[in-house]
C-alpha cells in the first residue's frame, strides 16, 4: 500500500524515475552525503517536513534524508513547479510521502501543506518560510492570517494542539534569499520559536545556486517559452543580487544589451563597473525587449511600466513569489488577452502594443524549463542535508533566530564539489599559514 | 478540398497557425518583402520545390512566395527536424502543399522529395542539396545513385522526361555552408545544370544566422535535451567556422570552458587568439564534459575518441548531416544502451564508462528545441525571397556555375533590419565619399 | 619657507601639479567631501601621519585632510611607488610635508616613517600596517622587532615618551587587504591600543578598488613594462580574492587563457564556474606564460616553480609586499642575470631557461604603471576621509579593534557616485517598503 | 663608417638593441624565415625602400631582408611613430640605412622619403601608401601633387629619370587597409606601374594584426596617455572593420559600456549583435567618456560632435592617417588650450567645457605606447618578407595591380605560428578529404 500521497499521477513514476536517475549523476556530493547517512543514519526518529519545489534535484535530497533515517514529508512550493512524473516516483518508487500537483490552485497548494504539518514535524525545509510562517501564525494563534485549510487544520487541534505542534519543532532550514528576508522580518518581530539554519546564506549555495543556476535556467526558461533570439536585444534585469547578476551575466553571454534596475546604490554602482547600464525602471521601460524580475520585491514591474513599453515587449520573474511584476493591474488595463505559445500570455493595450507575460509572472525558470541544473542543486541540496543533520546534534544549544551554515559545512561542501570535477588546488605551507597570522613582518 | 499534402495530423494546424503568426511578429523583414510581393507579383507563374527544415520561419518564407505568386511545394531538408503543428497550419490555414513527417523514415523522406519534383519546379530552395543532387542524378542518367524512390519516379518520367525536369529548372538557391560545399564539388566536376544562388554566401546570412542562429539554439537544444548546468564544465566545439565561432561564444557566455578543434591553421589560430583552448580532438576525447560538431565533414568524432571520454560525456551534432559522428561505430562498440531522457541515449562502454549521444548525432538545435529564432531567419529567408526574385529577373543571364548574392540584396536587408530594430547609422558625407575614392591625399 | 620634507627634487613640482589637478577632475567625490570640509573644518586640531603610495590619488587626499583642517604628514608605503613630482608639487605648491623618494632603500624607507612618527600623530592612515604596527613596537617596548631608524627614535624618545606617543593616538584607518590581516593578527594578539577603521572592507572600496583598479592596473602595469600580447597567451593569476578576480577578468578581457590558483576551496569552485581553469602553482607553472601573484601571502611562487616555467615566462605581483614570488630564491638559483627592458629582469638557469621577473617583484601596478586609476580612488580615499571625521567624532566610544566602515558612509559614497557619473537609480515605493519588512504575506 | 642615415642620436643604440632582441624573442615565426633566408638569399640584389613604423618589430624585418640578401633603406610612415633609440640601433649595430626622427616636420618627413627614393628601389614596402603614391607622382609628372622635397628630387632626376625610376620598381607591399583602399583607388585611376602585394588582406595580418594587435595597442596607448578607468565608462568605437572589432572587444573587456558607429549597414548590424550599441555620432557625442576613430575616413569626429561631448571627454584615433578627427577645426573652436598630460591636449569651449584630444589625432597606439606587440606582427612581417620573396620569383608574371598574398603562404604562417605556441592541430583524414570533395553523398 502505497505511502500517503496527492499527486497527479502514479502512472508517470517510471518516466520520474529516469529524470530523477538522470539528475543523480550529476549530484555526486549528495550522493556521498547519501552515502554517509546510509551507515551513520544520523536523522533517525525525525520528522521532517519539505516545502520545496518538486523536482528531480529535491528528490535526491528527500532520498538522502530517507537514508539519513527520517521520516519524510513532502508538499510543493510554488503551484507550477512540481514536476509530476517526479512526485509519482517518488511516492511509487521510492516510497515517501508527496502532495503536490502542478498548476494546483490556492486552497489545494494549503490542503498539500496542512498534510505537511499533520505529521508533526520536528524539522521542516523551506523555501520561501511557508511552513515556518504557518507554523508561527499558528502556534501564536493568529489565525486570520492563514489561509482556510490551514485555519481549519488548527481548529482540529484546539490551542493546546497548536502549541504542541510548535513546541515539537526542533529546527528548520530556509533554502531562499526571499524565505530569509522573511525570517529576518519574523526574528525581529520576536515571534521566532526554533533556530533556523539560513541555508541561503551558504557560499556554497548563494554564490553557486543563485548565480549560475538562476542566471542559465532563467535563460533557458525564456527560450524554451520564447525561442527569440537574445543576441542584440535589450534585457532588463530588475535587481542586482546574487540572482540578478547570474541573469544579467548569462543575456550578457548570450549577446543582450542588458539594462539593470536596483535600489542599493553599491549594487548598482557595482553593475555600472561591470559594464551593464544602470537607470531606473520607468526609464528602462520603453527599452527593454525583455524584462526579467529577481529583486525578492513587490511590484517592481507596474502597470505605468508596462504601459510605456516596446510592442512585443516580454515581461517574466526569477524571484520567488508571483509579486515582482503587477499581474492583477496588467490583467485590468488590458483590453484584450490571448495565449500566444504555452507559457506566453499576450495582453493587448488599448493603444494597440502588446505586452508578453511568461509563466503568468511566476519563476519562469521553473516554470517554463526545468528549474536549476543538479550539479548546482547539488550544493545548495548538500548545505540542506547537512544543516539538517547539523540541528539534530547542535540545535538545542542554538538560540530561536536565524544562524547560518557553520564555516567547516561550507568549506566541505566546496572540497567535495572540486574533487568530483576532478579539479586539485593549492594547500598553504606551513612557512604560509605562519606568515598569514603573523603581524610583525613589514616592508 | 485541401492542396496535395502528406503530414502527421490536419487537426493540429490551430496550434501551428499561433506559432506562424508568433515567428511573424518576429520576422519584420520578411514581412515588408511579402507585402511587396502581395503588390508587385514577381513569381506569377513559377513553380518552387522547397526543401527546408518545416519549421515556423520556413512557413512565413513560403507565405511570402505564395504572396509573389508561386506555386509551391515544402518539404523537410531533414527526417527530424519538422514541427508537424506548422506542417499542418500551412496546409489547412495557407493552402500550400507540404510534405513531412517528424521522424520520417529514408524512404518516406525520398517519397516527400519526390512530391516536390513531381510538380516539374521552375525554382527550387535546398537546405543541404538534396533537391539539386537528386536531380541531377536524374538529369544526368546516374539513377544507381538516387534513393529507389527517386529513381523510381524517374524510370516512370523516362529518359527524355528526366531532361525535361532538369531543363525546366530555372535556377536554385541554397541555405547552408554543406549544401554549398556540395553545390561547389558539383560545380568542379562540370554537371551542374542551372545557376545556384549561394544564400550563405550573403554576409546577412552566414554572419548572423550561422553564428547567432546556431550558437543560441544549439545550446538551448543542449539545454532542453539534459539540463545540465554549463559554467565550469568543459565544452569541446569541434569546427571554427562561422557556426562554430557561434557555439564557442554562447558556450563561453554561459561559463564553460572552450576547446576547439579545427583542421585549419588560420581557423585554429584565431580560436586561440579569441581565449579558447586548441587542440587535436584525440587530446580533447578525455577532457570535454560535452562535446559539439559543427564542422561540415564526416566522422569529426570516432569510436576511438568516445572511448576515451568521461564518464557521462554528451556528444552532439550541429552540423547539418548526422554524419560527424561516428554513430554506427557507436552502436556497435557499446555493450548497453538506453534512453536516459528524450533525446538522450546512453551508450554503455565495456569498461563501464558512458557516452551519451544527444538526437541521434542529428541537429540538436532542431531536433531538440526549435531551430534557429525567427528573427534571425528573417534575414536569411529575405534572402532567400530575394534570391528567388533575382532569378526571375536575371537568371537567364547567369552561367550555370554557384552565385553569391548581390551585395546591394545584402545590403539592403541590413539596412531593413537595422531599421525595424530602430537603429539609425551615420551616412557618408560627400566630403568622405570624395575622400575614401581619392589616393592623392598621405601623411 | 617650505615645510619640512624630504623628496627627490622641488623643481618637478609643476610637472606633479598638473598630474594631481588630471587626476582632480576624475574625483568628484573627494572633491565634494574636500567643499564640505572646507566648511565645517571637521579634522581642526588634528594631526595625521599617513604611509601611502604617494600618487597624484594620495595628493588629492591630503589636500582634502589640510582642507578638514589637519596638520598632515606623509611618507611612502613602498619604497618603488612614489611619484617623484607629485611629492615635490605637495610641498612647493600645496605646503603639505612629504617624506618620500622613489627608489629609496630600506633606511631611508624607515627615516621617513620617523618622520612621520615625529610629529606624534592623534590619527594615523596606513596602506600595509607599517605606522601602526611600528607605532604598537614603540609602544610595547618590543624594539629588537622595529627597524634600526625606527628604533633610534624610540631610544630618544625613551619609555614614558614611547607610551606617551602610543597613547596620542586617536585611532587609524587601514588601507588595503594585506593590512587589515595584520592588524586582525595584532587583535588576536590582544596588543591592539587604538581603533581602526578597515577602510579595505568598506563595499565602495574593496569591491571597486580592488577589482576593477587592481585589475586594469596590473595589466596596465606589465603591459607598460613589457609589450606583449595577452590574446591568446596563457596567465596564471594566483588568489582569487577580490584583487585577483579583477586581475583574471581583465586578463580574460585582453584574451588571455586565464589559469586560477587558490587554497580556498569556495573560492576555486568560483573561479571554476566563473570559467577559468584552477590548478595547483606546480602544475599551471609549466603552463603559463605570465604569472601575477596576489594572494597577501608568502611564496606563492617559489624557485622550484620557476624552474619549471617555460623559456621567457613573465612574473610579477600585484599584491601588497615584495613576498609572494621567492625573489631571493630566484637569485640564487639563477646563473645569470641581466635587464631586458626598464622593469624587466631577466634570469637564466643552468638548462637555459629564462624567466622574467617583473618590477622586483614588487607591486606592477604601481612600480611600472601609476597604480589605481583617480576615479576608483575617488571612492576608497572617501572612505579614508570619512573614515577619519568619524574617529574624530566617534572614535572614543569605540573599542581598540578593527572596525569596518559605516554603512551609511559607504551608502553615501556610493550615491554620489552614482551621480557625478548622471546614473540615477529607482527608489523603494511605501509598498515596497512595508513589503520587505513583513513577512506574512506568502504563496 | 656608418651607412647613410638620419637619426636622432647614434648614442641611444644600446637601449635600442636591447628592445629589438626582447621583440625578437616574441616572433619566432619572422625568425625562422631569417634564418632560411641566410641560407638561400632570396633577396640577393634587391634594394629595399621601406616606408613604415620604425618600431622594434620592423627592425626584426630589416635584419630578415638583409639577412635575404636586400640592401635595404627605412624611412618613417608616420612623423610621430619613430623609436629613436630603435633607428639608432639599426644604423649603428646592424648597418641598416635609416632616416627618421620622432617628431620630425612635414619637410623632414619627405626629406626622408626622398633618401629612400634615391636608392632606386627594385621593391618598396608601404604603410599607407606613400612610397608608391610618391613613385607614381612623379613617374606620371604629375608633380604639383607631391611635397616641394620630393618634388625637388624629381626635377634633379629630369623626365627621363623620371621614368626610369619607376619602371626601376618590380613591384610592392603594402601593410594597411588605409594604404589598400588608395592603391584600388590607383588601380580604378589606371595609374598603377607595377604588381602590388596586398599583404593587408593576408587573414594572417588582417584577422589579427588590425584586431588583436590595435585593440589591445589603442587601449593600452590610451592607458598610459590618461590611467582613466574603463570600466564603467563609455566608449565611442567609429568604424567596426577589423580594427573597430578589436578596439572595441577590448574596451568591452575592460568593462567599458562601448557604442560603434558605422556608415555600413551589415557592419553595423553585426554591432548590435555582438552586444554593442550603434547609433550615429551625432547621438553618441554627449554620451561618450571615450571616443576612438578606426575607418580609414576624414573627419568622423568634427567640431559640431566635439561642442555637445560632455566636459572632460577623451577623443582619439587609432586609423592610420590623422585626419580621422576634424583637428584644424578643433584649434579654431577652441577658445583655450594647455598640455594636461604628455600626449593629453585640453581644449577649452566657450561654454567652459574641455575636451581632450590625444597624440594630437595621431595613431595613439604608435605615439603614447610602443605600437602593436612584437607577437602580433611576427605574422604581418611574415607575410612582408615573404610577399618580398614572391614579388621577386613571381612578380614578372603578375598584373600592375592588388594582388592578394597567395593562400599558401597564409596558410603556412598560420601553421608556423601554431607551432611556436606549442599548439597542435587536427589533420584531415582521407575519408575526410573524400567526403569534402565528394558531393553525391545527402540525407
Amino acid at each position: 500500500m502505497p505511502v500517503p500521497h496527492h499527486v497527479k499521477d502514479l502512472a508517470l513514476a517510471p518516466e520520474g524515475l529516469r529524470r530523477i536517475q538522470w539528475a543523480d549523476r550529476q549530484m555526486p556530493v549528495l550522493a556521498a552525503i547519501r552515502e554517509r547517512f546510509e551507515r551513520e543514519r544520523p536523522l533517525a526518529g525525525e520528522r521532517i517536513a519539505a516545502c520545496l519545489h518538486v523536482t528531480t534535484e529535491t528528490a535526491n535530497l528527500m532520498r538522502t534524508l530517507v537514508a539519513g533515517g527520517a521520516e519524510v514529508r513532502l508538499c510543493a512550493s510554488n503551484p507550477l513547479s512540481t514536476q509530476d512524473e517526479v512526485a509519482a516516483a517518488l511516492v511509487a518508487e521510492y516510497g515517501i510521502s508527496v502532495f503536490a500537483i502542478t498548476g494546483e490552485d490556492n486552497d489545494t497548494y494549503y490542503d498539500h501543506v496542512r498534510s505537511c504539518l499533520e505529521m508533526r514535524p520536528t524539522l521542516t525545509m523551506d523555501d520561501g518560510a511557508d511552513l515556518v510562517s504557518s507554523l508561527l501564525f499558528i502556534g501564536l494563534g493568529r489565525l486570520d492570517q492563514v489561509n482556510p485549510r490551514v485555519r481549519a487544520f488548527a481548529a482540529e487541534l484546539g490551542d493546546e494542539g497548536c502549541r504542541a505542534l510548535l513546541e515539537g519543532v526542533r529546527g528548520s532550514t530556509e533554502e531562499t534569499t526571499t524565505g530569509v528576508i522573511r525570517l529576518r522580518a519574523m526574528e525581529r518581530d520576536g515571534v521566532m520559536a526554533f533556530p533556523v539554519i539560513a541555508v541561503n546564506d551558504a557560499d556554497t549555495k548563494h554564490l553557486f545556486d543563485n548565480r549560475y543556476g538562476t542566471g542559465q535556467s532563467t535563460m533557458d526558461g525564456i527560450l524554451r517559452a520564447t525561442n527569440v533570439l537574445i543576441a542584440g536585444s535589450t534585457v532588463v534585469v530588475a535587481g542586482y543580487g546574487w540572482c540578478g547578476r547570474g541573469v544579467a551575466m548569462r543575456a550578457h553571454g548570450l549577446g543582450a544589451h542588458v539594462i539593470v534596475t536596483e535600489v542599493d546604490p553599491v549594487r548598482a554602482l557595482e553593475a555600472v563597473m561591470d559594464g551593464f547600464r544602470v537607470m531606473p525602471m520607468a526609464e528602462a521601460a520603453p527599452l527593454g525587449d525583455l524584462f526579467v524580475t529577481v529583486t525578492g520585491d513587490k511590484h517592481v514591474i507596474t502597470v505605468e511600466h508596462m504601459r510605456s513599453m516596446k510592442d512585443g515587449a516580454l515581461v517574466c520573474n526569477s524571484g520567488h513569489f508571483d509579486v515582482e511584476i503587477d499581474v492583477k493591474g496588467l490583467e485590468e488595463a488590458a483590453t484584450e488577452r490571448w495565449t500566444a505559445r504555452p507559457f506566453v500570455e499576450a495582453y493587448g493595450f488599448a493603444d494597440g502594443h502588446v505586452v508578453h507575460l511568461l509563466a503568468d509572472g511566476r519563476l519562469v525558470n521553473l516554470a517554463a524549463a526545468e528549474g536549476h541544473p543538479a550539479s548546482v542543486m547539488d550544493m545548495s541540496f548538500a548545505n540542506q542535508a547537512l544543516a539538517a543533520e547539523y540541528l539534530v546534534h547542535r540545535g538545542a544549544g542554538l538560540d530561536s533566530r536565524v544562524h547560518g551554515v557553520p564555516r567547516e559545512i561550507d568549506r566541505s561542501i566546496a572540497a567535495l564539489k572540486l574533487e568530483t570535477m576532478g579539479v586539485s588546488i593549492d594547500v598553504l605551507t606551513d612557512e604560509q599559514v605562519a606568515y598569514l597570522a603573523s603581524w610583525e613582518e613589514g616592508t
